[in-house]
């Protein structure tokens, strides 16, 4: 598998909760990953700031495709923690993954998010986290 | 503050988010909080079980939830841990938090995510984290 | 591999850190250990409280033996998330570990730390984590 | 407060624990701290690497260190995750830790953890957590 932008479209076109919320795929290579992310009303709380949930969505999906793009695409996530930092604001949502370190079967992960105004964009999430290559079947033959 | 089913419904009704998403509070009172996800096509990844992110979602508004149950309303999720135990599927989500150590200004809550079928329920995600009140403005006078 | 107290206290025997600190296992069965740990003056931190560091060890070592009376004992922890809920104060700490799910390689392990004083005893931390089985060579033959 | 390395030094000559183990610093400004623990026999777990609590205190107390280098020495651990990453041989271990936010009365800090041996230096281990600054008495006057 060769990590490339296409593919990291592709497999986000495969996830209807991706396709709802709106995310898209902007840089994918071996052991990074960028996604971004609109924001609308539909993806707030309710004091007019980015829901937490639309955050930890972002934080998942970002540690597992920096994790795919070294391990696989067959990933998935096995845990990750969260730090809030600030009210999350703006025209649209940016998290940044990158691998810490990487064996045969998991990977360590951490990314931020980051709200985008203009040209401000400020730092409002971090998190770190596991992900680790479904166990695949065996070959028969 | 006294922490009802109708005040958690009410608090609840406000996030855009989490009607876009389509969860619903089933109980509410001091210390603990329990929302309910019926499950669809649009809250999947690509292997047709609940998206990481709508269990994180989960999470971290449960785990908010109880926290505001003993805190207050004006509360923030500060930061959450998240294990993933099992993939999800089913016909709808439960998670139950319960506050572990309530001080004046932050809560230490735990949750855990069970994937309803019929009778069947299947523990698929524990999560861990704290929540924060907001700082009041100083009262005016 | 049978999870008994006598073998619980073999693998603590094992560690030379475990002894140096002085920590026993009073419980230890399948998906669930107890350490224990009596307080004393190398074991604190400036304000005269156990050091985190005292509770992150506790904490780390609980879980890897809960997750081990599962698994088997050749196992390390992953990760873990730890909270702090109040200063640890008193006569000794005990720890408590409890499997939540267990799959082929791994578990997902909650554990509370507890400050014990005469009759008191207080829930000072809370944890959760992820164990792992160590890969086996391959038999040879 | 200025974070200078002799501060540094003072409070880490302030925690019992710290010199049980052995542990120095060996850089401390604004935002950033570097300990350091020469590794020995005491500190190990049964496999002949550094035990997991010896790691998980170095987080802490580094992640601790940092916060305090922006907040003020008055702090205390929050909550933190570690994920291990290898196993940690070698002459001594060396954590780095990074404020990555700071408000008024919280700091959110990074740290990784490092087996030196000769020339070479391993990533062992990664952790995220968050640092309090303790309430300040009241002004008596």
């Amino acid at each position: 598998m060769q990590a490339t932008l296409e593919l990291g479209r592709q497999v986000l076109a495969q996830q209807p909760f991706s396709q709802y919320l709106g995310a898209e795929v902007t840089a994918f290579s071996s052991g990074h990953a960028v996604l971004e992310l609109p924001l609308r009303a539909e993806l707030l709380q309710q004091n007019g700031f980015a829901h937490g949930g639309v955050l930890s969505y972002l934080a998942d999906n970002a540690l597992t495709f920096a994790g795919g793009s070294v391990l696989g695409t067959a990933v998935v996530t096995s845990e990750f923690k969260i730090n809030y930092l600030r009210p999350a604001m703006g025209d649209r949502l940016r998290v940044e993954a990158v691998v810490l370190h990487a064996g045969r079967s998991q990977a360590v992960v951490r990314c931020e998010i980051f709200a985008l105004r203009g040209e401000e964009h400020l730092l409002c999430a971090a998190a770190q986290g596991t992900i680790t290559l479904l166990a695949q079947p065996a070959p028969r033959g």
